[in-house]
């Protein structure tokens, strides 16, 4: 681990610092929240990070805002693309619109029409294509080979780790006494960021990912010491089916403490609890988080070196029409 | 209206800065959120004060605190009791425990299991009763004659109102620009303290009052200059049903600039808008004020004066088995 200090990865605090800077005028400072309830629930005291209360309604709007600020003029000028197709679909569309530039958006066919909706109504230009990520992959290259649009990627991408990673310079700033912070696990992305920014203001502070059971290929990895691929997309958490990439599967390998495995129960028990206590509309993903933090895991941990723990609600982004309970 | 500023009301800004200091060891100080959505609707920039994330899920908590600290030692060793059933209650109920002290509510016996398991959870003893107005007050009755417990009423109360005023302080000490403050109405704890403080603060400002048109009681109180009767109570905004109390009317009368009635579609409506867009499951009460701040009235307000709009959240107790939609 203590290698790991001067190990280079695909972005650093500098650069996450510039970040901040950059993304400060389009991004909000979201609030940190405390609930009694869960705290008791967790034995200790829990300092929830609300990105859900981010612009587009998930962590990612910083990621791709950063990413889409750092293009120079001309190539800015030829918009940006990308496949994915739930909340960075969301976040590069507006970022895109606030810079005044089309985002070209491949979406299967038989994406949810409340996700076309949502990218439209920031402003995205949807592509359809078949089902599979072959079609997906080919039909972004001829957008790209039509428009010379760039290719913002969901999270393997330095400057996407780099905007989520200012998520820990305002949390770190507003809460310095954190010992762990927990961070849902999907790509990979939201948790390098964090853990490169908070372990180089906090070398202390553990790191502790949170994965679906169904979707633990980021715990495996870990352990495999190589990237595995991502599991059957079953869990009610969409947005952390991927599997790490290159870029990330480094820092969870080397930064991240602990991987903790979560339930479909426990996730939708914390995400209903979620909204009858704290009031938030926490997506299943988010809830993840919540379920790490009450888990049996954290409360076997001594409260002496883990008594403030830090939880990133990554988004809630949420189909009110169809809640699982 | 120039008679209003030395005018005597049930409380004023200097006890109101006392119940602050007396209630921030206890009570949140909730954070304050904006919504490209909404402003977009609202045709300005709302300022959302987020009272549904306050201890007990609603502002009642500033109120019930603020009056169990004003007891002596004496007073308050033998408990305080409410026949208010809803956010109050609650509200009171861990107010009393974070005292050490006893909380008596009494209670309807039809009253939703929910809201006695929500009082239970909190620490209150339940005491039920008639579900009619005159057996809660002689059960009160009975257990003030019992027990010597002080009377803590939902609103009609100064130091109440007092602890209510709270909010102001901390909105316009982190929106010293708002040209306006929307306010659920309802029995109207809830505007006077925040119109007492806020106009004390900052004369120019406006307090608009938001109030279901099934319980327009409050509008139409103001109108013919004395205290009208509640309406039936078939609003779905549960916590605005009450009339004004002979405190609160004259606060009403005098320092609320507009009452602005909303249909009960539109209270659906907003909520919902909220949920999807804010992440937030404000409660219908609270919707009240959101679909005020996107109503045709506010809208037709001349930006130039009524650029920056305040709107008060007060709450966000739902039962999630039971949604409007």
């Amino acid at each position: 681990m203590n290698l790991c200090a001067t190990a280079s990865y695909a972005t650093n605090l500098e650069a996450i610092r510039a970040s901040h800077r950059r993304i400060e005028p389009f991004a909000h400072r979201t609030p940190v929240v405390t609930n009694a309830t869960l705290d008791t629930l967790a034995t200790r005291r829990l300092w929830f990070k609300c990105e859900l209360l981010q612009k587009t309604g998930s962590f990612k709007f910083r990621g791709a805002t950063n990413a889409v600020r750092m293009l120079d003029d001309a190539a800015a000028a030829r918009g940006v693309v990308t496949h994915s197709s739930g909340n960075h679909a969301q976040a590069l569309a507006l970022a895109a619109r606030m810079r005044g530039i089309p985002a070209h958006v491949v979406m299967p066919s038989n994406s949810a029409e409340v996700k076309k909706a949502a990218v439209r109504g920031y402003g995205g230009r949807i592509i359809e294509c078949e089902p599979t990520l072959e079609a997906r992959e080919s039909t972004a290259a001829r957008v790209i080979a039509e428009t010379g649009a760039t290719m913002i990627p969901p999270y393997n991408h330095p400057n996407v780790i780099a905007g989520q990673g200012t998520i820990a310079l305002e949390l770190l700033d507003e809460c310095p006494h954190l010992n762990a912070i927990i961070v849902p696990l999907g790509g990979g992305g939201l948790i390098s960021g964090i853990a490169i920014a908070a372990k180089a203001l906090k070398p202390s502070i553990k790191i502790i990912g949170a994965e679906p059971e169904l979707a633990g290929d980021g715990a495996a990895s870990k352990r495999e010491g190589s990237i595995q691929p991502a599991m059957k997309p079953v869990t009610i958490a969409d947005g952390l089916r991927s599997s790490l990439g290159p870029l990330t599967f480094p820092v969870v390998r080397d930064l991240v403490d602990e991987v903790v495995l979560v339930s479909e129960a426990d996730i939708v028990s914390h995400m209903r609890l979620a909204w009858e206590r704290m009031k938030l509309t926490i997506e299943p993903s988010a809830a993840v988080g919540v379920a790490a933090a009450c888990s049996a895991w954290l409360r076997a941990r001594e409260n002496a070196d883990m008594q403030d723990v830090g939880v990133v609600l990554c988004g809630g982004n949420v189909d009110l029409a169809a809640l699982p309970w």
